[in-house]
């Protein structure tokens, strides 16, 4: 059965997420949903495409990825469909597929979707996007759904390396790739590494190999973006 | 499949919403479950009303749409089953199926559900309404759970046109239909239009129609219910 | 089709979810997935046990149940899979099948689990646990993924009744069970009793028999957590 996962910034509880699910089905009825995030902060492009990586780089060939943050809706903007490692990546071409793209490499087919004229101006997840990510679930051929995009989709911005994001836990999860010695945040050095949590020395800000690839800063049990105070966006650097 | 929604106020992460769903799937094994809300304000059952009509409104016909608002479960309200364009609507017989039922006109077949004698006097959902919608959309007739309903089922009382909900991102959607030229908010006029955000002046509330087919305000990339000090239930005229 | 449900801290909306059904759909592609809650407290074994119970015990025999609150992750605490009431449970052996086993009694099989030597040390609901529980739910016998377990899993601490939770209304929850005659919360006596909340005094607690089979306070459309000054771990005597 198809899978077909949804990334958006919509909150949590929001009912426009039930909307897009009512076209997922009607357009692919035996497809698997399943939620990355609803709750990518509002409009904020960089958050949501750490998190669609973050959430569908586990998924094997053959899904779709919906991504809708999407502050340009019925604008300029072009609605795309980029096919990276055998999966579908289905939503606006504004940067959301940049972390993707940056781990992926270039994609395969890449497609501009075309608008259906009763579209709503506001809500394109309805009515552009969700009809084009159940079609391909369903085995549309991407030729069908528009014209071959021209010329590259979005990328992320160049910049510094920073903390992409903080978990529940209040880890930070750093663009920083193995191996390090350490790590600079907010102009402390962290220069304890551990391999996992329950190996840490208790109340010290550790780094360690995280479960994405990234090097990871840590205390054990207890919240080291408060200790550090850092959050999504603090530059880091390796030590 | 058949495609079951679940509309309650029973928070995030309650372990009561998978309660009615081990109900759902015992009774229907191949029900598609779709979460439309679980964040309705407690016993909010205007704001439930709403949101089960929003995050209902794009499924097609032949679905069954649960919706749990209770304050009077175990009493003496009604528990009902409503068929409305095709589909079933299963709840209390509050006032939560008042929008539905505004958009959509009366019901073509209404039961007052027979409620199992060992049900908890404090969960119906799990043993009335979801063994009820489960049975529906396993396709039970409905003449089995229960007896035509007496009279009609509550409706919404009636109320000046006010803000019916706001969104993540702030927007306020009204109760006003268009066409309008402006909306009055809290005393102060919006007369500037625009067909979506990204065409919209900056820092400028503005009025479109929204997605559900009301009018709604907003401000490009920023919060309107905070610009206009505005939240559900707050009046609204036309201009 | 196989039902597996889950329970975690990882918050809501983490991406660590979705990259634990990756790789339940890849072990189980027919498996319907339900989430209990993701909202355990970071690190909160108790609430987990709680909440893990409360959320499973209405699923028939023969369902997989995922269960990841899981601070010693990657150390020496041993991964489990425990077999009761026809139904397994997999997760980290810390307690958190602590309520189960007390509701449940023994479990029948229980395998200590086999951990991938590439598993990462940090996320092992993704590398050790959801694998397991897929190829549990895909019918691999459990002999196969790992040996029977030495001695007795993990339950709960001895403890004085306490408030186990309090849900979305602020009613609490205690480890009371009927009959008793009142509940003594916080240095407050509790005598009214009434079988549900509509058919309670306005503005009084109350106890009731709640839909867990244990003895609830609660204050009629009220919050009985904030009324009483009462939450999880407030000890409670009966009356």
């Amino acid at each position: 059965m198809p899978v077909i996962t949804l990334t958006t910034d919509f909150g949590t509880g929001s009912p426009y997420v039930a909307a897009m699910k009512a076209k997922l089905l009607a357009g692919c009825p035996d497809a698997v949903l399943v939620d990355v995030t609803h709750t990518v902060p509002p409009f904020a492009i960089l958050s949501g495409a750490f998190l669609l990586w973050a959430g569908t780089r586990d998924f094997p060939p053959g899904c779709v990825h919906l991504a809708v943050v999407d502050p340009g809706v019925g604008g300029v903007r072009r609605a795309v469909a980029l096919q990276l490692n055998g999966s579908w990546y289905v939503g606006p071409d504004n940067g959301i597929f940049g972390q993707v793209l940056e781990e992926l490499g270039r994609p395969g087919l890449a497609v501009e979707l075309r608008r259906p004229p009763d579209a709503s101006a506001t809500f394109e997840g309805r009515d552009v996007f969700a009809p084009a990510a159940a079609a391909l679930a369903a085995g549309t051929p991407a030729s069908e759904l528009g014209t071959e995009l021209e010329g590259e989709p979005v990328r992320l911005p160049r910049r510094e390396p920073s903390v992409l994001w903080v978990d529940t836990f209040g880890n930070l999860i750093t663009a920083l790739k193995p191996p390090v010695s350490g790590v600079r945040v907010n102009g402390q050095d962290v220069r304890v590494g551990a391999p996992t949590y329950s190996q840490a020395p208790w109340n010290t800000p550790f780094f360690y190999v995280g479960s994405l690839g990234y090097i990871e800063v840590g205390v054990r049990e207890a919240r080291a973006d408060q200790r550090l105070g850092a959050g999504p966006g603090t530059p880091v650097e390796p030590l």
